[in-house]
């Protein structure tokens, strides 16, 4: 345990270690003692940078003997999520950069192939482990130069159909490869769903102090189920009979469960995998999420994710004062609606504090679901809800929507079931970086026939769309907003229903209209004011809908503008793309105006404040303002007769 | 056993069957009878109109038990994918309409919540009836009017993640629902992966012949072990460490296997469980696909899916002469460039057949992998096996792809990793209607940074984006073309490698131009002719890229022509709302040219031969021909001086 007097003891291993090749020198009980170094050093870095400090502390050991057992990068070694990653990020070369981690050209917090050979496959998304590490054995087989593969998995990932899917597929296969089940029974929120019941049977029924037997276990075992037919007939009738798990039934040769915090035992244990596994093996390895350091130990998250701390206290940095977070005024308007409507329900896919759920689930814990990270299931489970004429809220962010796109289409909209999608985390996110952008959500329902699309502007605007969301019944309704903080406008007692497909003018000119979807309407007033400065009469509109599009009010811009530009917080295909197809059936595009389109741009933005993000992506109000200043220049062109002072500044 | 000299015999007690209220005043004996009847009139109905034949025989005794045990529709019964439903359209008041099967205006080929009450959740995808029901059962307790929930899934749907996530969470919550496991050994193609060898060994080791012994598991086992803490921690003690299956793992009560084609018994377990189930309960019931059907039991494929045949012999109308289909077209040049290329390997998630895979595994059955209905998994399986450097085709019909999305953006498009999508299926698919078209891919591919983009405007250029994508390294890579015959354009010998983001030209001149990017080509270029004949001088280009787009070849059609349409077969968002934004970001659009986008509408097409279906989409020549009218007139304006003949039609 790590405590506040050692904090700072020297790292004299560690010191060694520039690579994990360097790990082969060392005895067992060096391994052992450079574990502890390297659980300092974790906390003392993540302790200048803030980031995910209690999942990466639960592995520190079972990095230290994966790293010395088997032979990175040759060998592929893929942590799943990839958030647990920074101790591996410390002994694979990249100590020395760690305190740059999740900033701006600095290294990423997951892992990442562009960032070292030692991340064979990037994540940050979480199940994804086991289909790739079966691509690399599936690759070897067939010649490409990879030795070993080893997957480290969550128990919170295992709940995620993905990982079903590969283990099935990988049983059968019968393909050599090693999958470590890092149980420390907890993902971001405490776990759910009938896996997390059977984990703790297993551990139960199964101590994990013999490990002598445990090894003899893991040796004899290991080779025989898969060699030949006949054997795996035995194995199977055995799996009837017997004590055989899940895991096995799925084709794994189960082995554990083991303390994953032993070094010398996970060495040992470790080593006999290597040598006598001839098939799929799951290591069952018991750990505890930020271990090793009581005040994560003693935290309900486990510091799952922490700003700056002071190492040897454990007391994270005071956050700034900042208007309500969007989140949590999503939870208190879905509190506030559910009051007045009974038929209202919750469903999160295992964030429920990230989304908000959290506070609906105290207040009405009957109707609050947690269904585990499962979100092809949790868009399904909510579309029968609907179908039951429930209400049903399904709160998954933008990016791990993505994971649900099916079911929306093919369970919720060709139904017209009335879900409700609360979006949060739409746009760029900051430091968790490109992975957790929600780039793609508007395009990818905004062309599904009969979907309502909205976006807040600000976090008042917010309450009215969940508002909204709550009463419409003819059909599923979707409303996006960003991660973080709103705007800090005052908050209105309660949402008030907006009218369906109706955006509103928020800022009247004459020449140039900022048609914004979404929260880049702060940058969009900005920018006008900028231009109004220049001469350019500015219009700024907040659409508030993708779909419907509010025509009237599009059609009105362009009538009385030179120059409309979109503006939103998402990639191309989305908002921007429909105004112009739009336009365009009508024939509105002929000749009248000039359009530009500012979407995120067609590459992914690494980590940076949100901010810097969004100038990279060139969102902030300085490029909307060039993108009006030049459209208005091309739309009257250099013999334009127009006087406009702004032509001065080009 | 029905043969042919009976097929024609009466059917006196499906005759007295309207509703299934009828079944209720029937006897045991006289069920088991009705069943006869209903396959009877199953293989005569389909006799007539083509469809999906063998999942239907295989539930047909099924069928009658469920509906005469439950009480549907206020008990809710959902059939997972749909396409085994004829016999529950026959009970359940479509008797009458069944001639109009997958016809236009006719009953779909799947369950449908629009049809019929006795449909509660719509279905064609595979695996959402767990999730949909655990949604029913929840609203149940918290006071919707809903009775029982009854889903009935094949053993091949069990293999998709969301199956598993849902049963993870219905495990968990213990609510009353039952899921009937309908184990025919078979999805389209022969079943893959762990699971369907552990469901092997089940009924192996548990013979379906102690009947009694079943009926008395059931009625002791069931209602105690979900009452109460200690029951459940004795269940889970006892899985541990005796014969407790997968599905008692996950919170099931697993009951079975018991014959699936005995009414009688099947009418015993039904009631058993009705009246004692007091948590989930998996029911795994034994069939046979094609059932009773000699012709269809006979068949490799048990007649999964049948054109119009003669009842009596089975014997199915023989196919029309056509040209080869894009499928084979696919499958065989997927072979040829496997031939040159040894790092070529080939992904199907259980569609062997209907991706052209199968031509590839009977040549390369070392680089052929079918991972089962798991699409999520294929995707980041083919990540991985593109990470090791090999060379991945991930064949996946455009509509299940959506179920790989998070992947394809995570996993693949993040890292930059160069698999290949071969997206069969693009565009509208006939018979099996909205659930199976592929209307979206372009709209969520073509805004991922880093991806390629194409579409086959015949089976020739199709040979070629596989010779393209097959070279592409740089990057994801996708080619979508359409289900059915090519066009029969000669066909090379070879594909030949494409330049990356260039279209061509297949037509000049000089007043309207046509961007297809697809099969729309044949009708953009019968639509040209027409437009000639009216004077009005018709471009037709061929982009073939969406991504990235030929921009030079853009600015030339902008340049020189009064009209650009673009046409797709696909959503708004997709390829014609690249080129709005492309050309808006240059300013091409400000007043220089009339642009128009044709894509599938905003709704949802039922039905109908594709031919018909482009019709209601309005994507056929004649409507190429009336947009670009239409164009013409608005861009010249009623004022115009300019001479085009055209305006006299108009």
């Amino acid at each position: 345990m790590v405590t506040g007097t050692d904090i700072n003891a020297p790292t004299p291993l560690l010191d060694r270690v520039s690579s994990p090749d360097d790990l082969k020198s060392l005895s067992d009980g060096e391994l052992a003692l450079l574990a502890r170094e390297l659980r300092r050093e974790t906390i003392n870095s993540v302790a200048r940078t803030g980031g995910h400090l209690g999942s990466s502390l639960g592995v520190v050991e079972l990095t230290v003997a994966i790293h010395a057992v088997f032979d990175t990068p040759r060998d592929k070694l893929i942590w799943d999520v990839g958030h647990q990653c920074y101790p591996h990020k410390i002994l694979t070369g990249r100590r020395d950069r760690m305190h740059t981690l999740r900033q701006e050209d600095g290294l990423s917090g997951f892992t990442k192939r562009s960032e070292s050979v030692y991340d064979p496959f990037g994540a940050a998304h979480s199940s994804t482990s086991i289909s790739a590490g079966l691509g690399f054995a599936t690759a070897r087989d067939l010649g490409a130069d990879v030795g070993d593969v080893i997957c480290v998995v969550g128990d919170g990932a295992m709940t995620a159909g993905m990982a079903y899917e590969a283990m099935n597929n990988a049983g059968a296969a019968g393909k050599r490869m090693i999958v470590i089940l890092n149980d420390n029974d907890m993902s971001i929120a405490p776990p759910v769903g009938a896996l997390s019941t059977y984990l703790t049977g297993l551990c139960a029924g199964r101590p994990v102090k013999d490990f002598k037997a445990l090894v003899k276990q893991a040796a004899s075992q290991l080779p025989a189920p898969f060699r030949e037919g006949a054997a795996r007939a035995r194995h199977l009738a055995k799996g009837l009979m017997s004590g055989y798990t899940m895991f096995d039934h799925l084709g794994f040769c189960y082995v554990g469960p083991v303390d994953g915090h032993d070094v010398k035992d996970l060495l040992r244990i470790l080593r006999t995998l290597r040598d006598n596994a001839d098939g799929p093996v799951l290591l069952h390895a018991v750990t505890k999420k930020g271990a090793g350091y009581r005040p994560a130990e003693m935290a309900s998250d486990k510091y799952h994710g922490v700003s700056k701390f002071d190492p040897a206290t454990g007391k994270q940095a005071a956050a700034k004062p900042a208007p309500p977070s969007y989140t949590s005024v999503f939870g208190k308007s879905l509190v506030a609606e559910a009051a007045r409507d009974e038929r209202i329900v919750g469903i999160t896919a295992a964030m429920p504090g990230g989304t908000g759920i959290d506070h609906f689930a105290k207040v009405y814990p009957d109707r609050a679901f947690d269904v585990g990270i499962a979100e092809q299931h949790a868009v399904t489970f909510a579309a029968g809800l609907a179908a039951s004429g429930l209400r049903p809220f399904c709160a998954i962010y933008s990016t791990f929507l993505q994971r649900g796109y099916d079911q929306i289409v093919h369970d919720v909209a060709l139904q017209g079931l009335p879900v409700r999608f609360a979006i949060d985390r739409a746009g760029l996110v900051g430091a968790d970086g490109p992975t957790h952008a929600g780039a793609f959500d508007v395009g990818y329902l905004a062309n599904l026939p009969g979907f309502t699309v909205m976006a807040a502007a600000d976090e008042a605007e917010l309450m009215d769309m969940v508002a909204t969301a709550a009463r419409h019944d003819d059909g599923p309704i979707a409303f996006r907003y960003p991660r973080g903080s709103g705007t800090g406008v005052a908050l209105p007692k309660a949402g008030v229903p907006l009218a369906i497909g109706k955006g509103r003018i928020v800022r009247e000119g004459r020449t140039v209209a900022l048609l914004s979807f979404g929260a880049r309407l702060e940058q969009c007033l900005i920018a006008a004011g900028r231009l109004d400065q220049r001469g350019l009469s500015t219009t700024v509109a907040d659409a508030r809908f993708a779909k419907p599009l509010d025509l009237d009010l599009i059609r009105d811009l362009v009538a009385e503008h030179d120059v409309l530009v979109t503006i939103e917080e998402g990639a191309g295909g989305g908002f921007g793309a429909m105004v112009l197809q739009a336009l365009a059936e009508e024939g509105a595009l002929d000749g009248r105006i000039a359009v530009r389109c500012m979407t995120l741009p067609d590459s992914f933005i690494a980590q940076a404040s949100p901010e810097a993000m969004y100038e990279a992506a060139g969102l902030n109000a300085r490029h909307i303002v060039c993108k009006a200043l030049d459209a208005v220049a091309r739309a009257n062109g250099p013999e334009s007769t127009r006087d406009h002072r702004a032509y001065s500044v080009l």
